[in-house]
């Protein structure tokens, strides 16, 4: 299905949007009067322009505050509608939106307004233009789509039919009842459909949809839903997103444009209406990757915390370090200082296949760099530059990873294995980054929540493939000051307090917890006297949810970029203790 | 009055924001649970620390969902209590700030509220403490001020008070009838007063009381108007700040404590508690000062846009430019390269008198590094860094500043006066900015606007001392990447077309406006085809607003980091050309 996007959506320059525009694939724009009006390119330059890169111009927006008026005022709109009319006819685009009027001259009158439509309309068909008429969810008088349907109904002209729009409808968070009015449009009625998603929200319809609007898949908006109500009355296309957000205005018109056609794309195929290759829902993490070019402090935590160095690869300076079943490949093939996480292997069922659907969705593959003898590795990077590799371990049919490395014999200790590994993104590719995640790997985004840091407030949205799968925690830094690179491994254990003391010993740098905190569990929790001096001794932290789930979690200091956590998960516990975020913050701070 | 500042308004740890809370003279804190929580010192040793800096500790906050729960939850809540009330013993506190219940727990029975709350204060009452319940906005069932108060006048109990808090009464716009009900609460059963105003905004009150609180004066709020009734019923203070907002969350401590305390000694005074020496609202700009290294680029650009050199300084490598009564000092004694606005003089009436406001509140003085023989001018720096000099032009009684400089006799054009300066506004600091020039020099701030600029959005806010005195424009810029020392002077003519004429001849810089803004500017106004002949040729930009006014603008190019604005004014039009900006701002990305 044709697909376009507004360059209201996109940073820069009305060039700049209509190249990235092209470079993500879309087949067309729709044209926002203001950037029009802010370019140096006349409209025929602008009509070339978009010809060269093999774009349509679908439409022309918007028209506001036409119908319902009193006749004098008519009158003048309808002269400003001609003036625009000339405008489409030298750029090329024969569809304009008009939305419903929102001024305090409009008439709650739905014949009226359907007879100034009907007077546009034919004003409209002289050019050989349609008029896409839209409920705006703030319209004074017309504020729903049906209202808007049944007003195009009543004008009954060729050149008249109404634009859906999924925010407009959604955002009124109307009962699926309420949707079933889709089906009575004919779908060659509905001339255009514009999506975008949104965050739910409780605030004001208008300055949500001016500054918070995202795209497709993620939000929490049902619009693969409305999609499908959509497709069903025939309407043959095209899909437009049209995303008012603050963070696009900032971002990189190209990068924005990719996220947004990779969202089109994803939401076609979940209302049905195309196939992807399918995804392959990761089982594991088969290890996480640590680059250094300066191995030994990472390699003192490593073995402080229980790892043992078992394998090193054959042709590369790589190691891999494992306790139970997590396992940390440390490479030092690189010229970075510090210590950062780089690349995880994620397990899939078929490697090939999880690469096809990340290509599909337009993931930059890795090239791969590897020796001849090498075990080739299916590979894509993360919008945050994480490497991220489709991995069978040791599965019989299938090389694994493994096979590149030589063991050295030595038994790593018997507990362990990776729970979640945290990964903070940088300031602007938050949501595209869970996207990314949901549609290419086929995890499920949690709720985000809020973590108060001393200097700032980070956004955290865990995501995961239920139940035993890996566990990805995305967390927003508060300012574009904070260092993005910051990442955690959180390795699993059957008793931390056991755990902790064994770290102690070894001399592994825990974080320290402050007593404060630990008078506060005693005040909070009825933990046996014991159990809270270990807690105190030892820097553990606790949370319990209200089923009785409780979770215990220590934390090392943080070498280069990346610390450990230690975790047990007791009871069904779900969540990553975000109730003890502010206090491991602070104390990371000092 | 006593004044108080909650540790949650202030970024850092707990030891900075006690060392800003001190620096910037508050008497006492409200201490946030968290902050102690993560706190790497005793109880103990915080009340040592708050002593030696001067400040006692005024409140623990907050304990949550007490009251009105089931039996066997209360005595747990009890337990709960015991332990805080132990830790506030060792803090050397005694108040305690009990929010009314917002659990599903909680049950609508202001009896058992009130039975929950006596044994409550039965308990402090042992360790000397005294019990401050507040109804939260949220709460479950008690969510007015005058509900918890019946609840707490119910309880009776001499240990037990309440607590008002601006934003939880406010937030839920209340007719002034519903506020009459604080006159009937005794002023010594108000226990704390907490203060935040915000800007007006239509969303969740959760949301909006977590993120976007700000100190009072620099929202939307009736704080004064609240603070005169709570005063009126005897209440003896402190007064105390309590903001959670996520740009004071990242902002230097230091910084935004002044800022709180600035805001409490203007709401103060607004509230007719205390008296400031009384504001002298400036009459006009009596000058504008450029900085740079190399005049050359700024002194072509003067003379092109019609400036002429009139007089140089006695001591300083400084010349005046005048055109009308605009006048623009070049200053060249700075190693800065580039051009910036790094001063203003505005006219005053008294300027010892305007210098004693400013200092009385806190704005930071400029030491007078001036010859013995140059004229003594009273300055002030402004949060941007701009330096603020109070001046009397040639007025007699009083030195003038004009007096420091020898003129050449050269005569200026005869058109022209300042009309306005927009001054961009560093990040974080837009809030703060306003509140100093509104409390400081008596200016009116004007409606927040929003202008969209290619790469993000600009919030722009007039102050003014109307109908003549100077405007001032701040913005705050989109990202805190954008330059923030971007200035504009801009000067009203009375015959734009012909001014810009004269400049074009002369050769200046002038922006250039596509075309398709004039087509559009057709479409949207009757206009005579030879004025828009000439504005197209010009590059002139043209608004109106709804009653008829006019407002006729161009601007020149930008020479380091300032340019010019050229203004006509009809018909009483009182805007900057906000429709305008988008296609400005673009142009100049260009």
């Amino acid at each position: 299905m044709r697909k376009s996007i507004a360059t209201v959506c996109l940073s820069g320059t009305l060039t700049e949007k209509l190249a990235a525009a092209a470079r993500a694939g879309f087949d067309g724009v729709e044209i926002f009067e203001n950037d029009l009006l802010a370019s140096p390119l006349t409209p025929e330059e602008i009509a070339a322009r978009a010809a060269d890169l093999g774009l349509t111009i679908d439409l022309y927006q918007p028209m506001r505050d036409i119908e319902a008026v009193p006749e004098d005022h008519f009158v003048r709109n309808l002269r400003r509608a001609r003036h625009k009319f000339d405008l489409m006819g030298r750029l090329g685009v024969d569809t304009v939106l008009v939305c419903s009027n929102v001024s305090a001259l409009a008439r709650d009158d739905d014949a009226l307004a359907a007879a100034h439509l009907s007077r546009l309309a034919d004003l409209a068909q002289e050019s050989g233009i349609r008029v896409a008429y839209e409920a705006l969810a703030w319209g004074r008088h017309v504020s729903t789509y049906d209202h808007a349907w049944r007003v195009v109904r009543t004008a009954d002209h060729p050149a008249l039919g109404t634009c859906l729009d999924s925010f407009h409808i959604l955002s009124r968070t109307p009962d699926p009842k309420d949707l079933e009015g889709i089906a009575d449009i004919p779908g060659e009625k509905i001339f255009f459909l514009q999506l975008a998603d949104a965050p739910v929200l409780a605030m004001d319809v208008l300055q949500w949809s001016r500054h918070y609007r995202c795209f497709p898949g993620q939000g929490g908006l049902d619009v693969t839903g409305l999609l499908r109500r959509v497709l069903a009355t025939g309407y043959p296309g095209p899909l437009s997103l049209e995303v008012f957000n603050d963070v696009f205005r900032q971002a990189d018109a190209g990068r924005t444009a990719l996220d947004g056609m990779r969202s089109l794309l994803a939401l076609e195929e979940s209302a049905g209406a195309s196939r992807l290759p399918a995804p392959v829902v990761p089982t594991g993490v088969a290890f996480a990757e640590l680059a250094t070019s300066d191995p030994q402090p990472t390699e003192d935590l490593l073995t402080a915390i229980g790892f043992t160095r078992t394998a090193r690869h054959h042709t590369k300076p790589v190691a891999l370090w494992e306790r139970g079943e997590a396992r940390v490949v440390l490479n030092t093939a690189t010229r970075r200082t510090g210590t950062t996480l780089s690349a995880l292997g994620l397990e899939s069922a078929e490697p090939a296949a999880s690469a096809r659907r990340a290509e599909a969705l337009l993931a930059p593959t890795v090239p791969k760099h590897r020796a001849a003898q090498d075990v080739p590795l299916d590979s894509i990077t993360a919008p945050d530059g994480t490497e991220v590799l489709f991995c069978a371990t040791r599965r019989t049919g299938l090389p694994s990873w493994t096979d590149d490395f030589t063991f050295t014999g030595a038994t790593p200790h018997p507990d362990g294995h990776l729970d979640h590994l945290a990964l903070t993104q940088p300031w602007h590719h938050f949501d595209e980054a869970v996207l990314f995640h949901r549609a290419i790997l086929g995890l499920s985004p949690h709720d985000t929540v809020e973590l108060a840091d001393p200097y700032g407030l980070f956004r955290s949205r865990a995501l995961s493939a239920s139940p035993t799968g890996p566990h990805l925690v995305l967390n927003l830094a508060p300012t574009p000051e904070t260092d993005d690179r910051a990442r955690h491994i959180a390795v699993a254990v059957t008793d931390l307090v056991t755990t902790a003391r064994d770290l102690h010993t070894a001399g592994a740098p825990l974080l320290h917890v402050p007593g404060n905190y630990y008078d506060d569990l005693a005040a909070r929790f009825d933990l046996p006297d014991a159990e809270l001096a270990a807690f105190r001794e030892l820097g553990i932290l606790y949370d319990r949810d209200e089923q009785g789930g409780e979770f215990r979690h220590c934390y090392t200091r943080t070498v280069g970029q990346v610390f450990f956590e230690f975790v047990q998960r007791d009871g069904g516990y779900g969540g990553y203790g975000a109730a003890n975020a502010p206090i491991r913050l602070a104390a990371q701070r000092r």
